[in-house]
């Protein structure tokens, strides 16, 4: 079975094929500058990697354009587009749609209802798919919440102290994101430690960033709420903020609701508190020539991490482990590193040239250290993959 | 010196009358049913009580029927008014007035521009202020402030990742609040413990509750943010919540931004989760009964007290003690013993039968537990009348 798990943007996507009979990368490749006159394709399949200019106005002209570079009868690794059994999303807010689904109008139509909750997600991801069920009727779509992951999560972390009916009949509840790759951590963590009950807290850190308590694989609790916005900074999200400030900005601004709740998912975050940029690099080189709001954005975050890991150490009665992942957590040794000072006194100890040497899936912690401390490159990709496949075998619908 | 310190309700008062010499009570008592035809009085000096009913059309004419009853041949412990050096009041949210002020109209300028931020407790101190600042020009009125306190927790927890001009020119910030029970408990376990630098997370619960870590008797985080509705879940206030719930419950309700704040910071908390009511003792009685909202109340309440406790044990690197105050803190050992579940791995264990026994200050942990635990009553009205005496003292105005 073949699955291509598109990873959409506003004006560009990426891919990734698979070959999930052994669960193995065929290509990957994406397009960008969707929309314009000359858009710019690439496919890598192998160790071959062809670019195109062509016009791709919509984004079901960008993933045909890809289709045929993968089925090229010089470099291709398909025979014909058919061979791809369904086309995965790694959707962000689906509302009450969580978890995987196909994507009909009905799928469609609940995006678009928590669409005002995920302005900066869920409308271009919308427009995408779409215009693919539209467009690509041949190929089955499959949607993968990110929210999916935290159906485990007890009710006591699920709502808000808010009036019951908004969570009843108005969606108001914490339903955390970052699922695909809190759930492909925490399951590799498992088979790292060999402990099936392992206790791991997740930190996934990036452009967006969350924190995940997992108990045997399957999350407990997670810093992301009802939007994307909430839990930690992000690079230009405000993170967790008090509605209370918000009329008197209004007042003070002039400003609507939706020009401040626009500023607070736009920004806001490192940026915001920077004036710089929200990429924790520009901020590192920034703080090192002496911009002080750019150390603050980096103290900002770290911690906030690091409350989050305290929060979670004490949800779970203490951890296995700690893991890194994201942009930030696999490539960001001195943000690990900020993040996990001063612990010891809990038990949490990293191995500083342990940590500054790695590049790869690698336990970072000293032998000391009861909690083990690991980075862990995460794959999003190939959980979703997994998950749009056995969606298909549980409806017996895949031909492939 | 003489200070008074007054509690205000918004048709109710209470106060303590101080000798600050030996940081004395001499008499406490309170005005209740403010504006109606026939206020009842209360004055207790030593063993005496005394109760009159009397018109107390405002809080101005409720203050002076208590300055008669201090002054009453009879029972008095004042041989005139003009003892008293001050009237202090505990207030709540000053915004840029943080910390300990003479109220003057600056002050109650200030107070009433972040009126919106603290609904519920604002607008009934204000006019209680403006009307004794009018009526009794004779006694010098000061304002401490809850979040003064606050003011030594460094700018990365100060600070919301949100654009930077917001915190610069509208006052957002983390300002938190329950400033003078969190100063009273660290200060006293900084005595129990005989340690100076003793790392302490204060867990100040009651009608309204926070969690303040302190380091040295200094407030270096705490749970409480912009407003009095943020942090933990409040009896009928909401705690933390995502700003981007609001336009989908406006959208589905067909409420406005203001009615929908009136709800976050009226129907909401324990009151909103339980549907029931927003006392804890409620909340037992009835999950003991069976229901379920109830229990999932209580649940939520605990679950966010102890995420608090997580955070500050990696903000202080580990803590000397736990301090449990105020309504809930110092009455309700099962709720103490919730939060204090299953962090035995993290040094934190108490002993279930000293929790059950304690009525008074006194530990409750076990001689192994790392981390201390302690039950100590707070004195928040003596707290502030130092603060007064401080004040006056510094400016050299006081002849008493």
């Amino acid at each position: 079975m073949k699955i291509f798990v598109a990873n959409l943007g506003s004006t560009s996507f990426k891919y990734r094929l698979y070959e999930m009979a052994e669960e193995k990368q065929l290509a990957r490749g994406g397009v960008e500058r969707i929309g314009e006159a000359q858009s710019s394709c690439f496919v890598e399949i192998g160790t071959e990697r062809r670019e195109l200019v062509a016009a791709a106005p919509d984004h079901a002209a960008a993933v045909r354009l890809c289709l045929e570079q993968l089925t090229d009868p010089e470099i291709g690794c398909l025979d014909q587009a058919g061979e791809v059994s369904a086309i995965g999303f790694k959707a962000v807010h689906g509302g009450r749609a969580s978890g995987v689904a196909r994507v009909d109008n009905e799928v469609l139509q609940a995006m678009d209802e928590v669409g005002m909750v995920a302005p900066a997600h869920n409308p271009p991801y919308l427009a995408a798919m779409r215009l693919l069920h539209e467009r690509l009727p041949e190929i089955p779509l499959v949607a993968a919440f990110e929210t999916g992951f935290h159906q485990t999560i007890p009710e006591r972390l699920r709502h808000y102290a808010v009036p019951w009916e908004w969570a009843e009949n108005h969606l108001v509840r914490r339903w955390g994101f970052h699922g695909a790759s809190h759930r492909y951590v925490s399951n590799r963590a498992i088979e790292l430690l060999g402990r099936e009950d392992a206790k791991v807290v997740s930190c996934h850190l990036g452009g967006s960033s969350s924190v995940c308590a997992t108990r045997g694989g399957k999350s407990v609790a997670t810093s992301m709420g009802m939007s994307p916005q909430s839990g930690l900074p992000q690079n230009n999200r405000c993170g967790d903020f008090d509605p209370f400030a918000l009329p008197l900005v209004m007042q003070q601004t002039g400003k609507s609701l939706e020009e401040v709740l626009h500023a607070l998912a736009e920004q806001s975050g490192l940026l915001g508190l920077s004036g710089k940029s929200g990429d924790v690099r520009d901020l590192a080189a920034a703080a090192e020539q002496g911009h002080t709001r750019s150390q603050l954005a980096l103290d900002v975050f770290v911690t906030s991490v690091r409350h989050s890991i305290g929060a979670y150490l004490v949800e779970l009665g203490g951890a296995d482990a700690i893991v890194f992942t994201g942009g930030i957590g696999e490539n960001r040794p001195e943000i690990r590193a900020s993040v996990c000072a001063n612990l010891a006194s809990l038990g949490i100890e990293i191995d500083h040239a342990l940590n500054v040497q790695t590049h790869d899936e690698s336990r970072i912690s000293t032998p000391r250290s009861h909690t083990e401390v690991w980075v862990i490159p995460t794959n999003e990709e190939l959980v979703v993959a997994r998950q749009v496949r056995d969606l298909l075998q549980e409806e017996g619908t895949t031909v492939n």
